[in-house]
């Protein structure tokens, strides 16, 4: 068994491709088909994080097996390091008595000369968790200070990385693992601060580690959202792929306002640099945020309240609308007072020089692909894009953040029927696809986040999905007596995340799909329904999520687009391309966005997107 | 054969899913395989734009077929619409004949009544070549304008789209195709503004294209490049996802520079609406283009001059950045004397407020996936991320431009050389996938644009490829007498497109991977050689396209990564949280940049990126 030279084995432990070690889940997948009987004995390199630690002292009365965490951290971290000094010293003083009192020496003075050597301090062995993100399954790794000179202080703190080689073993101890790894040569150890260390403190709140995206990936649970996530990556991309669409890539950047109401993110190279350090900065933005949310909750409804003046019969929705912003606005004021806010400036840098930007005029960041995938739907047939889209809103929400993935689809041809059968079967597509992929991920968010979520995903593929107008759901809606939604309900009114709850959550639990929307609640290019007040819109609602998927049939006429352009009070100059596609060889089309970050909610039990995606961006929160 | 009631055919003739017609695909594929056999006398409904079209007058004495294109355009089409209306109106007056005029009257009433009917236009027969997007052969559709009412000018033009039922017949006259539609019923014509309509003369050069972004999917070309570019996009998730990588949406909005000397845009919501319209903008952009090219050049060789003075070794090099920086300037002056350019005042917004900015603080659209990606491989493992990138770069580039396409790569526990295999690996695995999976669209590039496309791919996955390190290129380089180099090298000089285009089509003529770069010319993050001068970066230089490839094992060290910081001048704050990726627990790491766009280009054989990209974005270019 002990050899010389490592032996690093080939098949069946073959190191991973592009790195010299071999992965952990080769390993505990092996152990787990075949017992620990082809392993033991071969050697190999490994590496990982430590997850967790314990040390057991080798004196003649050993103190009992202490717990990583079980010392003060920083005194542990300071001993260690006199420690470690003596040890990395020890072979270099046996390399002085090898030269000073070779074999021609006597033995007398070897051992004058080794009586020279400070003793070392009494021997460990280090009991470590490690992972290296290949699997959710931690290897032991089993180290003899005696053999390999480490400390405590480097190798215990959890997060520290160790590169080791060694030799498979079967545990000395029952545990659960039926393997070990004997190290036999540290190769690398990359040490942690504890003091500074985000995840020293074990089991820290999802909202705790957001301040922390970095280094968060490092905990089991945001390990296996990733895992999931990239899964539910592929799935798409599969799904679309096998169904004959083709992906096209629609500009981030855009001169064209693809949706018309949303705030945008504007693409300058006009704002020069500054030197200003964020401590001087005078407000905090934390502050402000409440106050704004507010007022944007404000100009939202004052939108919606100049779209119903515009139509001529919602006037009850209109009443309803307005009694809302009025509401709306006195909280503001309430706030305004109460905070004795200092007011804030608006910013109005010179605009006289637009002209001088990048692209010499005013570019945004996309709100949505839909309207550059038209152009190639209407030449190719079906297609869809994957990609990020943005949304300045200053309103803190758990399903809605500045920057999201959406999946955008696009189908000429096609009527709102077939977008509505389309968005059903990606989304059961996916659902499928994880459960089928993902199973040790499953097992675990069920262990941690929440039980329900494998019969809740197998629920979805199986159960037929409830499919209402608007005007029904605001009929079923407006029979809620015992609910008290803060909204009161009205044909016209946008339906609010309350209403969705209700209706998916309650009233049917399981998906429901609204269509026909009131024509002012929704984008401008929805197609016009033949009763000249409702479009062609539906939205996929889910319980527990909300609105996972919104879509529509898009006029295809030309001077119907162009009304309601106009109706919609939108610089027709930027639609010009949009409409040339109506002008030349018009198709009937339709499609939907899928919010890519909600389906991985759904996923995984959890229900705030800022735990989902790696780097989250909302208001005031860009920390990397 | 006839039939009232249409008989939609069921396998193998499947309506496609997600709406009510048969892709052409369906058809021309099956006809290709079983001869048309299978097919004659199927009832189908079909839908597609016109690629070229010929009507063939009925008349006693036939005038010659027509080509569509022949008659001037807005001529035929007036006459169109009036023959139009008189079609449409027959229907009608033979229901009235049928009721005043039903089997109780005499047939004398009847004739009478007949010959009040006006007469109808004399009939042609329409012969249209159609396509759907879902394969690049057009099927043919022949239209009796005595059975189907619809006029030349109706459907005639190229890029009209029609939906229409009819049977599948064997061709009158012998051509291409086995099968053709004889249309029974017409569904839906979409027209076409024919003097507005960009396609309406055929073959447009590529260049022209470009103005007409959301058009010019409906050429063939456009087309088999968005064939091509989805499944490369495909190729690119299959590859990872074999290999045990995870994908990462790395954020798009990031407060990290992350590469260090790059042109940045800002993402901001501090810039107001403004109401300027296009037409009032002085100086257009496109005049400015070619000073402001050898601006960004001189900026660019200044920070390499900054860079090599900081350098203590560098003075040979440093001798000659400053001659060529010189060179440049006096370039500049001459532009600007020449052209006596009204100076562009820079546009200095307040900034006093930008705290009041989205996010409380500076941020930018990202230049480079690897930072964040390094956040996940230390933790996971092996990671990738694919998505948009951005340079406010204003040089006019075959081979750049603001908004690209990027497959970022980031494995923990790899080296230098480690990267470079996966790149090699995902590299040919690219070039493997186009040749397998797109054989009809491979055949159309190969024929229209570069015969020698097919060749090319075969090459670089049968070829091993050169691997020197930046030195052996400076001496190979340098021994170059008959090629005049426009930048003179020097150890320390950047290689330039001329450089590395005559090492991949000259001298070695195949892949060539070249490593070791001088520090200064590499990003910030790249590790340190042990010789102090040099750092672990490496490049895949392709013949015809240049870089596609560029990756590094990056600095694993803290104080060393600390140390280039200061060296770079780059601002610590925002780097504090990348620091932390070596403060606790660091692991030797390596990862690469795959152009995703150049990928294109060489899979078509096209030379610039504009054409493979949707919507391209360029200095002074974004037009919807």
């Amino acid at each position: 068994m002990e050899s010389e030279e490592p032996k690093v084995t080939s098949s069946p432990l073959m190191p991973s491709m592009y790195s010299n070690r071999v992965m952990l889940k080769t390993i505990l997948e092996l152990e787990d088909s075949d017992g620990e009987m082809g392993l033991v004995g071969k050697t190999v390199v490994v590496g990982g994080w430590v997850k967790s630690s314990k040390e057991v002292k080798k004196e003649p009365m050993p103190s009992p097996p202490v717990a990583a965490g079980a010392l003060p951290a920083t005194r542990r971290h300071k001993d260690a390091s006199c420690v470690e000094v003596l040890k990395s010293r020890i072979p270099f003083f046996r390399t002085i008595i090898r030269v000073l009192g070779g074999s021609a020496s006597s033995p007398a003075v070897r051992e004058k000369l080794e009586s020279l050597i400070p003793k070392p301090p009494p021997a460990s062995t280090f009991f470590l968790q490690i992972n290296d993100g290949s699997c959710l399954s931690n290897l032991q790794v089993v180290i003899d200070s005696a053999v390999v000179p480490v400390s405590a202080g480097q190798i215990l703190p959890t997060g520290t990385f160790i590169l080791a080689q060694g030799v498979l073993e079967k545990p000395s101890a029952r545990g659960k693992q039926t393997i070990e790894l004997k190290v036999e040569k540290m190769l690398h150890v990359g040490t942690v601060e504890e003091d500074k260390y985000p995840l020293s403190r074990k089991r820290l709140p999802l909202d705790s580690l957001r301040d922390c995206a970095h280094i968060r990936p490092r905990t089991t649970t945001v390990a296996s959202v990733t895992q999931i996530r990239s899964a539910l990556n592929f799935a798409t991309h599969t799904f679309f792929q096998n169904h004959g669409f083709l992906h096209v890539q629609v500009p981030i950047i855009t001169t064209t306002d693809t949706e018309g109401f949303s705030e945008k993110f504007q693409a300058t190279t006009l704002l020069g640099k500054t030197s200003k350090k964020e401590e001087e900065v005078g407000v905090s933005h934390a502050d402000r945020v409440g106050l704004e949310t507010v007022k944007a909750a404000i100009k939202k409804k004052s939108s919606l309240v100049e779209q119903l003046k515009r139509s001529d019969n919602n006037r009850e929705a209109l009443v309803v609308a307005l009694q809302d912003l009025q509401k709306t606005n006195e909280l503001a004021e309430q706030i305004e007072a109460r905070e004795k806010f200092k007011p804030i400036t608006a910013v109005k840098p010179d605009l006289e020089h637009l002209n001088e930007d990048f692209f010499g005029r005013q570019s945004y960041l996309t709100v949505s692909g839909r309207l550059h995938l038209e152009s190639y739907a209407c030449a190719l047939g079906y297609v869809y894009s994957f990609g990020p889209r943005f949304r300045a809103d200053k309103t803190v929400s758990a399903k809605h953040l500045a920057e999201m993935w959406i999946v955008d689809v696009e189908m000429a041809f096609s009527q709102l029927e077939d977008a509505i059968k389309c968005a059903e079967d990606v989304f059961k597509f996916l659902c499928g696809w994880i459960l089928d992929k993902c199973s040790e991920d499953m097992k675990f968010v069920s262990k941690r986040i929440d039980n329900t979520v494998t019969h809740r995903l197998e629920y979805m593929i199986s159960s037929s999905y409830e499919k209402i107008s608007y005007r029904e759901a605001v009929e079923i809606l407006r029979k809620v007596t015992d609910e008290a939604f803060e909204t009161q309900l009205q044909w016209g009114i946008p339906l609010t995340a309350e209403h969705l709850s209700y209706l998916a959550d309650e009233h049917y639990r399981r998906p429901v799909i609204i269509y026909d929307y009131p024509k002012a609640v929704k984008p401008f290019y929805v197609r016009l329904n033949d009763d000249g007040n409702t479009v062609a819109a539906f939205e996929m609602v889910v319980p527990k999520i909300g609105a996972v998927i919104t879509g529509s049939q898009n006029e295809e006429r030309f001077d119907m687009l162009n009304t309601r352009i106009k109706e919609f009070d939108l610089s027709r100059d930027q639609y010009e391309w949009y409409l040339d596609l109506r002008r030349h060889g018009t198709v009937k089309h339709s499609g939907f966005s899928l919010g890519f970050d909600l389906m991985v909610l759904l996923a995984t039990g959890l229900t705030d997107v800022r735990d989902v995606i790696p780097f989250p961006r909302s208001h005031g929160k860009a920390n990397n």
